[in-house]
């Protein structure tokens, strides 16, 4: 596994970093059924298809994924008349996956484990087509803790429920751990980028990964809640108090994945509301809508530059 | 907590058991935006659009769920001329619902966070619209351990990648484990509805449930695999001789989260492929499609059996 040093230097240096699972048996397979993807090594070429993809950005929504590629082919000078960008997963409604030049968006539904299942399928179709020099970065929504709603959060570190930078998983039944580090230059990099974008707040911070919305974040108004307004206000204290300042549920697993698969990897999250006053997202629509285009438009701002000056 | 006995008592004499969430708050609060379902207490009216549900049955994807509504409208002779049964959650792209007679269809995604956003939602919706007497019912995918592909599984137990009957969860930063228990007695009645159908074999027996379909299901074709064949086959061999027929992702939050708040539950998946013969799924479509239509052409024979001798 290469470090997240070696890592960067890879990207910056556009020197050839071909994606790797960390799984051998991969290349020895006859075909490879990339089943949630409704795509295949011996029905699609995928080489020709996904060879020269360098960003692939993931998000929640499939709708929000399809906005994405239509404002980076507007951004990267490719809505050109009469260029399309279908589902390329259309075969199957687990996942959607569009492609703008070198940018892949894909969806990744709710949750660790219907991330997990894209980004395997995802980390194997990128080896398939050979593609090298690759840069993973998720495009979210999250709650956030002390922010005004509408701040973006690009994530330091993701941690737990507990605060600790671990995700933790069960193979063959046991309890395996794994570090969440995300690619430290590259969130520099993506700060860098917020700079230039003072229209709304960017900031540096831990992000916490949980495996519910309701009890799992401390909220009070979900179907079962076993502690008071107190413990659930003691809780989210002592999340900011450990640099914590957005929740979200997919950050640990694209952390973990990736980095075994030396991929870097970015999270960047808009916050929908600040969970020290409420628990419900009642935001009106066009607002939401609002804040949800900001994480696009830092990537889209970093993509472009990395595009013009490093690629 | 109403015991299984209790409920099963409760939903065979029709005898007007409302649906209840484990948390006192949701009664006290002015507006409930049910934010992942796009409804609200204050914009929709609950108890006219869903106060006669009395199954509500889930799967994955949302266009398998749109064609077990289609499906049981025809059943229960409800699929007049003109009659169409929209997406309810037509304002978001999260999960999607539709409702033909007494029958609510909605989808969950992939894994038990994406499940338990949904449940938390649908739970809280069916107090608000005053629900009674309602019964959930998982119809889903997965693969099985020792059975013929396109077997069906009716799930007398859920059980962890330990093989242990419990849901381990993150509350407030702290493990809180519940029991998987699934309604006996309504297991029951399916089974019994399942003898009506012999152009397909079904069984009674333990569900697996795990958080990743690679490396949390042994498979050897994930982007990971730190593990053997070998190893591989000794989990899964084990898995069978505990009483495990088939995993999938979804089962244990639904049995706790239903239990927790006294709603009979069930889960009935069909097995996809025989895991000790392989990971991939490699069937043809047509043949998938068969497979999945079978929990469906169960559960269906099922409600129309409740509807025509209990309700």
């Amino acid at each position: 596994m290469a470090s997240s040093g070696s890592q960067t230097k890879t990207r910056g240096n556009h020197s050839g970093h071909f994606v790797q699972p960390a799984n051998p048996n991969v290349a020895t397979m006859p075909e490879d059924v990339l089943y949630h993807l409704s795509l295949s090594t011996s029905t699609h070429d995928l080489p020709a298809m996904f060879g020269d993809v360098k960003f692939v950005c993931v998000g929640g929504s499939p709708t929000r994924m399809e906005a994405f590629a239509k404002y980076m082919a507007k951004e990267l000078g490719l809505d050109h008349p009469g260029a399309e960008y279908p589902n390329i997963c259309a075969g199957t409604d687990r996942y959607a996956m569009f492609k703008v030049g070198p940018v892949l968006s894909v969806s990744h539904g709710i949750g660790i484990p219907s991330t997990s299942v894209m980004l395997h399928e995802v980390i194997k179709l990128l080896y398939h087509a050979r593609c090298s020099d690759v840069t993973v970065i998720r495009i979210g929504t999250s709650g956030g803790i002390g922010l005004e709603p509408g701040s973006v959060v690009v994530t330091q570190q993701a941690v737990d429920a507990s605060f600790s930078p671990m995700f933790e998983q069960m193979v063959l039944g046991k309890r395996v751990v794994q570090r969440t580090d995300l690619d430290q230059e590259l969130a520099k990099e993506l700060m860098q980028c917020a700079t230039d974008l003072p229209e709304f707040p960017t900031v540096l911070a831990k992000t916490m990964c949980t495996s519910d919305f309701y009890e799992g974040q401390g909220r009070l108004d979900g179907a079962l809640c076993s502690y008071t307004e107190k413990d659930k206000q003691d809780y989210l204290r002592a999340a900011h108090a450990a640099g914590i300042r957005n929740i979200e549920m997919e950050s640990s697993v694209l952390a973990a994945m990736c980095s075994a698969c030396g991929i870097p990897v970015a999270v960047v999250c808009v916050t929908l509301l600040n969970r020290l006053d409420g628990d419900q997202v009642s935001s009106p629509h066009d607002v939401l809508v609002k804040y949800q285009q900001r994480p696009q438009r830092l990537v889209s701002h970093f993509i472009k530059k990395s595009l013009s000056t490093v690629w």
